[in-house]
């Protein structure tokens, strides 16, 4: 289990997302935290903007073993071409259940190398969103517990 | 439990909504009704239009115990500067119960003193949305048994 | 068990479409496969490409009870127009059934002739959805073993 | 759709089933209600009395397409046997569909020709199940509304 | 909102009973605590002693409203008795909600002046419980932060 | 990610089971298939036949880093003592998710060293469950595509 990668929008990223990077980089050699776009879609934030929100999240954590970066694309393409094999999700509800797996075969399809693991998400942050966290945001109401300290002031210049 | 709150678009009310309201209204002291809306969601009804249609439909009932107004921001803001604790939620579905449990608790965490409420569904009316109604009008469907007549009429006049 | 109907957006038509066609139309007399679209949402294909895109897909399986058509419209006045009082719906995951099981109460409520069977998606394509196909298609990934060749053929051309 | 089948316990019949019974006649040309047990279960009525309480249940629907038998062993065996390849299920919730699904998958493995369809709960009978028939009458509770008035007499009798 | 019950088989009472316990407490007038039995069914403990634990479980709470009781019988004939028409709910997941939902619409169907409320179960002890503590507890796992002091004194003396 | 265990009844192993020992194998240094038994529950075959049947069904897949055992106890007091510290749990639908998803922060709360990753089961596979798999051989169904080989004749022997 060497290279593994962490993929999604992070818009922004969550304590949800946090806790799902520090367990995954325990259990795997290196990870890859990849930010996704699509250029038809309206997001928050840029793709570079999420990518430092995410550094800047994880920075104290001391995690020496993860890295990050954005693309646009099929996310297996991306996999493929940098040699990484493992896909990691985390499952917070049985919607994303249900979602990851038929994702995981249609991924497993295009490329049959790729594997995907879930992860249980912690009771503690199970219920948070990037969708709430911005709900929350706009209208002025507390951030904390839910997103990293880093995220709390950019989201407030932003809105 | 002295005051409590049954919140969502009603866009427009259903005989779903109808049946919380009427159970709500049963065990509780007060109950207060509130459209909610976004100045930037796209809405059939204006939040005054909302509420007058609920009021219309519930009038016949005689719940002297019900108010019904409007609001902009989040739902636990409104809640606590107006000293109610508790949020009564209708639960249809799965999908539902697994929303309003993440919502619940992030409304939790953002005033500790809140704690939700949730009603089963009733049978008869489970299957109903807001969503559907719109759907069955704009294709001049009959409404019968899924609105209330002050809706039945109101929404012909809109479409 | 004389006629019966499939309906769907069908934008494109899947293997997981085709499925449910075989299926069903072995256990009925004559199928209709409807494909349905309102004038205020956006799709990939027109309405008479993805009929004709169904007539060539399922050209080869030798269904002679099977008819394609479009319509705008409830689904049931469509079908009670035409005498048919069976649905036929693919169900995939949890959400799926929750979805189809209050459709098929509305519908029953609208016309009280109408009766909805659902069949459990096959195995090999359960995870299939249109959703995904256009977005592997937008980022140029494989279609094989998800949708038949003419919509594989026809995407390419679209985007 | 020739001859289908309606198979379960029926530890006793309910109105749940009763519902599915009526509405599968209507949609099969003839429709064989077939009490299934193991010798190694326990059961609160013989299968004789199983099949009696459906046909005395029934008795007064004229329902002329219907038989109700009774068999140990794997149904799709009976079926085949038979000449029968549809099956008929009754979906009440999430986890009747899960479980009907992954069925569905079984039986179609063991025998190819064999189809399995799904009707939806009424939402009036959706809740109820035998065990809580059996749970309520051994507590005196009424019955009213849950099972049919044979079922109400005999499981008194026996209690 | 004077009266209500929260019933269970509390075998034993685990900190997800507490946690619901403390929250129904703070919302209705008077709260019973029942332990459901039933004579042909194997427990760990018995009602007096499930009793006891509960009470010992919540005397430092300072709870003045709530009384702990225990019944065999309906959980709605004893709450006729005893003029009680609120019952309260602890909803972990989908599989509960589904359970209490039917629950809820039987138990509405014997009385009609029964209503259901749920509670959604707090983050941190949404994943306990008895059948998980009584599994431990025989294995000598350490049931610190499953349930009170008292539970894991009394546990240990059983087995 | 040294070493992880795979655990569960295998009463009898499927090709479920099969499937996910194969894809487990790959990402991991170190895979432990462990068999559980509690003294006070049935099963059909002891452990030590369990254990042989998982051993002759995986023979012939060339695992080398895959060991077999067997196990009466807390799973996470094995892990512990043998310096495991990864749990692998195949889900194959809803309820397998929340069952797992509650053991895994039971099992992290026993350990926090403890981590668990979910597989989600092969489409082709995902219906296949040991309960299904004896109740068809009870019945003399054919086993074909449900189990290994040597499962297929050794539950012969047995019923």
């Amino acid at each position: 289990m060497n290279k593994a990668m962490y993929t999604g929008s992070f818009d922004p990223i969550t304590f949800g997302h946090v806790n799902i990077i520090k367990r995954a980089a325990k259990i795997v050699d290196e990870l890859l935290v990849l930010v996704c776009f699509s250029a038809s879609k309206q997001y928050l934030f840029s793709p570079e903007e999420r990518v430092a929100l995410i550094q800047e999240s994880i920075a104290t954590l001391g995690l020496k073993n993860v890295k990050v970066s954005f693309y646009e694309g099929l996310v297996v393409d991306y996999a493929m071409k940098h040699n990484i094999s493992l896909l990691v999700r985390g499952m917070r509800a049985v919607s994303d259940f249900e979602h990851e797996s038929a994702m995981s075969r249609i991924n497993n399809e295009l490329y049959s190398e790729i594997e995907t693991i879930g992860l249980f998400s912690d009771p503690g942050v199970s219920h948070i969103s990037s969708r709430f966290v911005k709900e929350i945001a706009k209208n002025n109401g507390s951030l904390q517990g839910l997103v990293p300290e880093p995220v709390q002031i950019k989201i407030k210049e932003k809105l």
